[in-house]
């Protein structure tokens, strides 16, 4: 089995993308787990261009990293600099890692019009930089920048810039897409062209501006690319980098090659929601193997197949990347996605008998209103328990106010929650104070409840997501809340909606309370027989 | 230039997407711009499966379309069945329209696990479902579903499926990547082979479960397919569908075929808008072709260059897919950028002298905090001006108090806000009611201000975004709150950070006043000295 070279660049062309940025912090958390993963090489930024980056290196020398090689990346030198006294050259030496990835240029629109130099002395920049690197005893990747352009403009000037790297010293020649322009059968023919002059190690890099990053490294490597640059959930400038998230799986279980150990692979859709927290954005559902929805079955037909084989529906099987199959209930759901989300959920549906009807009838009405079931399993199971009526009040509100103050322009406002909630016969009256409205309601909810209900102190909100429905109305749009909630061993999402923030967050949050109560409050007896 | 057959099913495959939904009147109006644009085919629904879309053909009768012919879709007739009494096959009739797409089995895994049927019923099926559809009048489109893996697992079944339709009549045979696990050089390789075997048009329908769709629809055109199936954004089951808005591009632009006038294509980044706008979505800035990202720049070596040529980042003109070159303020950028920024933004940076670096600075500390310009120009020219000194304060805050009060669980809870100004020297002490906290804040606050500068009612708040920015802390975590306002011939985008949502919303709401009171309150000739 053909093994294929992994160089991930998250942390240097994938903090390109807009909205993408880590700390030193997040970034040597990925570099952990990236290692962990199997990656081969770690780009860990580019020293000579920001402070952060320096830093990441003077702190990434003290990982202990079992396979992953950390490279530095950064130009050519400039040109007129003396290789030896280059500010960038110097940098990714002061970096100190084992491998160094430079870039220079294959295309003459770049060598003529940024660099405005002459052929020839383009040549020697690339000779000097990659030798005088070689010479400090680095290993050298060289990032052939624009080179399908440039092949495409000059194919002889971009093949001599290949070799000069080559001569020069470099491990890797990598054929970059840089505008990420190139179509696959072009990237086929110009890297079969490449092979029958350089004997070096191949790699491809390659960019999404035509959706066609991930066919595109998958063709270089069957032309005969060793080495594959790419990112996690294809962060990157643009519409981003290559995503080794749909090649790594594409390249191992359907190609053959190997990259990493099977069982690591199992862990890719984990790795990618980690990346995600950590770049602080939300894990886009749709992505191929890794996502939410890769094997989410919506449409009646497909669920009651997939019911039957997965095979007839699902093109690989999802546990390979760590990931899982999901039915999805909505608007377009008939009753067989409600018995089996049901049975998911450890209902027993064939108590519902004619109470079905109804539960479909009260999912559609909702789903009227804006909410959305498919991410909040907790709400979901509240909504069919109440119609089986296996369903216990916890308390009553009696009213609640929020009042948010801000004295003066400088200050910040002060939120504090009165609530009234009734248990029984006791009443209990209280207030909080919080970071925000909606947490200040939070803290005074439990605060009233947890004299009853002492195993409220076992959960704790996780996660809380806001999304305003129909940004037409402006402030006085629909907003639905998502929260989660954790206690020890499990965690619940919850949704509510309204057009009023506070309100739709108190649906929610009362519901988080009301799950967590009716799982707790069962006994294990009583449990088996709802079972 | 050989013509392709655009077959857009963003109506009916694009709403089988996790969060895709459209009412009857949204489709109907996603219809006339498909048509407008130049579709050939508009899939409206499947009549045989829900109400809606019964709805939406009855409706759709009266459409005036110049060029694209509407085609209703559903499956060939079930086993038992005579065919015309089949009621899926009835309903097609129904919708009278001139065009019906039915798909059949072509894999010999679902004929036998999901019909269990004989390899020769499944045939006689395809045969009498198409020639009946004929027989009415109907132009008939047949999907071969799985076609790819039917192919991989029996070939020579495979393509007599084919043989089938195209003897009863079907105008295209589609091939149907139905599960998204075929890769490119597999698409070649079988529409290759099938072409050897088939006379009719062959179309090609591919999803994205591998990160592939674009490539494999592109390979099936190259190998000479004439009819595509997609949707706009991709939208569509698990990963989505192959995505019209690159592909459509990618063959006009870059292999010379044609699919619409040039004059309509320069409109596709405004289609895909409004269709995200129908489905209730957030556009995905990275987006190729047509995202707010696909053209934005970042990083500083890019930035310079494409300031000297755009075609050295750019891989085409963006105005011909009606999208346009951003440049990104940011972390990351230097004062390359802002220069940029600010001409773009009309501010004479020449003037700035020592505060430029200070203005880095600023926007360094902020997007520390929290806050992003990439989204937000109206903050960020506000805060420029603020460093060059070319500002006014327009009013100061004494203080406002929010009031949210929920009188008992039923009722809804009611938001007013107390607000306190002033002016020059005058105060001003009012209070408004609102559909939850924010707007009532956004009413108090344009109660006050409205006495003092009329002009505030040309404008209105047009988009509220919130987006928790740190999920761990539950309900305490930070808030980002985008405003979009707009008057009657402009909009723009102010941003606020807090962990209040309040707080993070007035800091919005006062930055989009301060913008248009500063750009409605300069008089001509103050602006001609400005920029």
């Amino acid at each position: 089995m053909k093994r294929i070279q992994l160089y991930d660049t998250t942390l240097r062309d994938g903090t390109q993308g807009e909205d993408v940025s880590f700390s030193v912090e997040d970034k040597l958390r990925i570099a952990q787990r990236l290692d962990a993963f199997g990656v081969d090489y770690i780009e860990g930024g580019w020293p000579g261009s920001n402070p952060r980056d320096l830093e990441f290196f003077r702190r990434a020398r003290q990982l202990r990293l079992h396979h992953a090689k950390i490279a530095a990346f950064g130009s050519t030198r400039r040109a007129k600099n003396r290789v030896e006294e280059d500010l960038n050259i110097l940098a990714l030496l002061d970096a100190e890692t084992s491998v160094v990835t430079i870039f220079g240029k294959s295309w003459i629109l770049h060598v003529k019009q940024a660099l405005q130099i002459s052929e020839e002395e383009n040549l020697e920049i690339i000779s000097d930089s990659v030798a005088y690197l070689k010479s400090q005893g680095r290993e050298v990747i060289y990032d052939a920048e624009h080179f399908f352009d440039g092949f495409k403009s000059d194919r002889s000037y971009a093949l001599q810039t290949l070799k000069t790297a080559e001569a020069a010293g470099a491990e890797v020649l990598v054929l970059c897409d840089t505008n990420g322009g190139t179509l696959t059968h072009e990237v086929a023919e110009i890297v079969r062209e490449v092979k029958k002059h350089i004997k070096s190690e191949i790699g491809i890099h390659t960019h999404n501006d035509c959706e066609l990053a991930v066919a595109n490294t998958l063709a270089a490597v069957q032309e005969g690319a060793v080495h594959v640059q790419g990112t996690i959930n294809g962060y990157g400038e643009r519409c981003g980098n290559a995503n080794l998230c749909s090649i790594i799986p594409n390249l191992q279980l359907k190609l053959g090659y190997k990259c990493v150990e099977d069982e690591h692979l199992r862990r890719l859709t984990e790795l990618s929601h980690f990346v995600s927290d950590l770049a602080n954005l939300s894990h886009r559902k749709h992505l191929p193997f890794v996502g939410q929805s890769a094997f989410a079955h919506k449409g009646g037909v497909h669920v009651s197949a997939v019911m039957k084989s997965p095979a007839t529906y699902e093109h690989i099987e999802p546990e390979r990347v760590g990931n899982q199959r999901r039915v999805l209930v909505s608007d377009l759901s008939g009753r067989s996605n409600i018995s089996y989300k049901s049975a998911e959920l450890g209902i027993d549906i064939e108590r519902a008998g004619e109470h079905l009807q109804e539960i479909v009838e009260d999912i559609k009405q909702k789903e009227f209103e804006g909410y959305r079931y498919e991410d909040a399993d907790g709400s979901l199971e509240l909504l069919i328990r109440r119609r089986l009526n296996d369903w216990q009040e916890f308390f009553d509100l009696e009213g609640f106010k929020v009042i948010i103050h801000k004295e003066s322009k400088e200050e910040k406002p002060v939120s504090e929650a009165l609530i009234k909630v009734r248990v029984g016969d006791e009443c209990e009256h209280t207030a909080a104070e919080g970071n925000g409205p909606v947490n200040a309601l939070d803290h005074a909810l439990r605060k009233a409840l947890e004299k009853f209900y002492p195993q409220l102190k076992e959960m704790h909100l996780a996660d809380y997501k806001v999304r305003v429905l129909d940004g037409q109305d402006g402030t006085g749009a629909k907003v639905r809340v998502l929260i989660t909630s954790r206690n020890s061993d499990a965690s619940w999402n919850t949704v509510g909606v309204s057009t009023d923030i506070i309100e739709a967050s108190w649906k929610a949050l009362v519901d988080s309370i009301y799950y967590h109560l009716s799982r707790s409050s069962v006994g294990k007896a009583e449990a088996a027989v709802i079972r």
